[in-house]
């Protein structure tokens, strides 16, 4: 059967390349690399080698200091949040939004019962971070602000850069931490003389296995180790190192920055044509965000009174996998925390699908799913108990059509 | 080069049958479990079909409930120990061993700094555990007693199954976890009609890869989640699974049980052949535990005066691969606490080399090791600065042999 995988926010495929590079790690060099004698060396070097390129690929100057291999970026974030409050000395403030991934959502929520008080920056409709709210928050208490580097929902960037320097412009002692893993093999990530202090990144966001991450800590940035025990990491994380993966992310890391153009242009492109087909050919979808500062590969339509779950299960079924929310929330009823806090309106939120492409897509597959996208959505908005609504957006997009076709 | 792996305490070669049922998951198969669609199947009923195996692996009745997978044995101890805590309602003691595993040793210290009591129980020059000692060790306010199953260095066996009763009896609401890392693989692990609240495996140790482990919790036991994110694991353990490695380690476990009589018989005969030319052949070597109950594949010998260090190095040199201590401690030069918590003479304890077999190894192996063995000692016992202790040790040795050869 056909497969058109459009959900790679969700994850990805592994790398061929990736593979190779990991393969002689789960086979022949099986040393572990703490040991030391021949064949654990070359498990040593691997992680010396892994680490320089991943360092290489976030703009990091110190690979030794600054870049520690994690199991995945849910543990990053909950490493450099905990981690940071551990070394705070009593600092009970934090600031987040509310679009943040669910690692870092749930765990604010969590650290509020513990005592902490959280505060939550608004978006716009766009997407957009509301600064001034933020700018007024930081307050002398405020330990740590964690803004995302790109929502995996919609696509929407964030200025993390500036929004550091903001922080740190109003108290130089809060730390910034950004979750990077929907950026990270999109556009271009750099650390360097920046006032982000940590960094996370997920191996299986860029074509690596889902299992490993990174979390980047600046040199001079103090955390706790959330998980304890031998000396590996420095000390910063406990447990054998999973030497092929690390090996697999960096060998990802290196293709990321070799294909960003691609992303930028033809994935771009790709992502373009898919959308404005799908705008103009199904007479009920909008786009969720217009925000210009978006992931190239992204984008979020809702199709309106049609419930998301049904569209999921058609586009299945013609081999088209896409995604209603994040996958780490599916499963869950609950319409998209971050479609709601752009105000996306009830009529649109129950029905929102998001799109999200790769290197590997083609175009013939943007084409297949344009072709067969306002099949489905007819099919479902007979059945659908929104008739008179749906119809007034029918004769509202026909009369936008023809306001094209002579404009 | 020849190559004798004999540090599988440390880590194991990737079994070739646990590599072969991974890579569909590294491949083809790369849908994020979470997912809804046909590709996202194949990956989650991989994960069901694991946790299955994991559980009849345990001797688990409940592997929806019981099972959680996680990226290594030290995140499973650190979540077992820390979870435990956030639910014990403030209960401020903790009972482990002098011998246990950084991962439980090192956790317990931080504990202390954070206001937890923290009582160690000693074990004898055999190794073994101070029952009386944990018995009177356990009070009102005990929240959780951590005994490993197998100990890494030594491969002492403690019986944790009578321990975890003797904890119950005397307080049933303290909680009882086992570090079962060193014993998996190497005798039959079996949580049913046990008194085992919460047991730890790591996938590489016992022919999985690196980067992956499991804790089991009894049904009815509530731990509070150490990575806080998705929904994942039952909400237990967020972050995108990492079902390649949760396929090995269930493959692994289904090898580990078919073997079992092998390590039980085979691989034994080939560790106690290679204990006894050692301690035959090799005029200062001295057994550090004669403990009967020990795991089969594991010895650790004193070569009394001679630098650990040194021998290693010797032995790496003819590609044989052994190791000091554990590889979570080296690089550290601190000698053994295992070997300290015995009371292993200082003129042994530095000397101390451990040497741990799997189904791999062969007779041919262990002939080239006990030969090897003698000269690399006698060589080193020409430098050190313990002439006369060594010449009275060799002599002892020579009247042994006569005596042997004579009786």
């Amino acid at each position: 059967m056909k497969q058109v995988y459009f959900d790679n926010n969700a994850t990805t495929k592994v790398d061929k390349t990736v593979l190779e590079a990991m393969l002689p790690y789960l086979e022949e060099n099986y040393g572990n690399p703490s040991s030391m004698y021949h064949l654990a060396k070359a498990s040593s070097d691997a992680l010396t080698k892994s680490r320089e390129k991943i360092a290489k690929f976030l703009g990091a100057k110190n690979p030794n200091k600054e870049i520690i291999f994690t199991s995945c970026a849910t543990e990053s974030a909950n490493m450099a949040i905990r981690g940071i409050l551990k070394e705070s000395k009593g600092k009970k403030h934090l600031i987040t939004t509310r679009v943040e991934h669910p690692c870092v959502l749930n765990l604010h929520k969590e650290l509020e019962k513990e005592g902490y008080k959280v505060t939550y920056i608004n978006v716009d409709t766009d997407g957009s971070l509301d600064i001034n709210e933020l700018r007024s928050s930081i307050q002398e208490d405020t330990a740590l602000v964690s803004v995302m580097w790109a929502n995996n929902e919609t696509g929407t960037l964030f200025d993390v850069k500036e929004i550091a320097k903001i922080v740190k412009e109003i108290n130089p002692q809060t730390k910034f931490f950004t979750d990077a893993v929907q950026a990270a093999g999109k556009v271009k990530i750099d650390v360097s003389n920046s006032d982000i202090d940590m960094l996370s990144v997920s191996g299986h966001k860029f074509h690596a296995p889902k299992g490993v991450g990174v979390l980047y800590v600046k040199a001079g940035t103090i955390i706790s180790p959330l998980i304890i025990g031998g000396h590996q990491e420095r000390a910063k994380r406990a447990g054998t190192e999973n030497v092929p993966y690390i090996v697999g992310i960096a060998s990802a890391a290196e293709l990321a920055d070799k294909y960003l153009e691609e992303e930028n242009t033809r994935v771009k492109y790709l992502r373009d044509k898919l959308e404005q087909g799908i705008l103009k050919n199904v007479f009920n979808a909008k786009l969720n965000s217009t925000n210009k500062n978006r992931v190239p590969n992204t984008t979020n339509i809702g199709f309106q009174y049609i419930e998301g779950e049904l569209i999921l299960l058609h586009l299945d079924e013609l081999g088209i996998y896409a995604s209603s929310g994040s996958a780490c929330t599916s499963g869950s009823l609950e319409p998209s925390h971050v479609l709601r806090a752009m105000g996306v309106p009830f009529t649109s939120l129950h029905g929102s699908i998001r799109f999200s492409l790769s290197r590997y897509n083609t175009e013939e597959e943007v084409d297949y799913v344009i072709e067969n996208m306002p099949k489905i959505i007819d099919k479902l908005a007979k059945i659908s108990p929104f008739q008179k609504e749906l119809e007034e957006l029918r004769q509202k997009h026909q009369e936008q059509c023809v306001r094209n076709s002579v404009g």
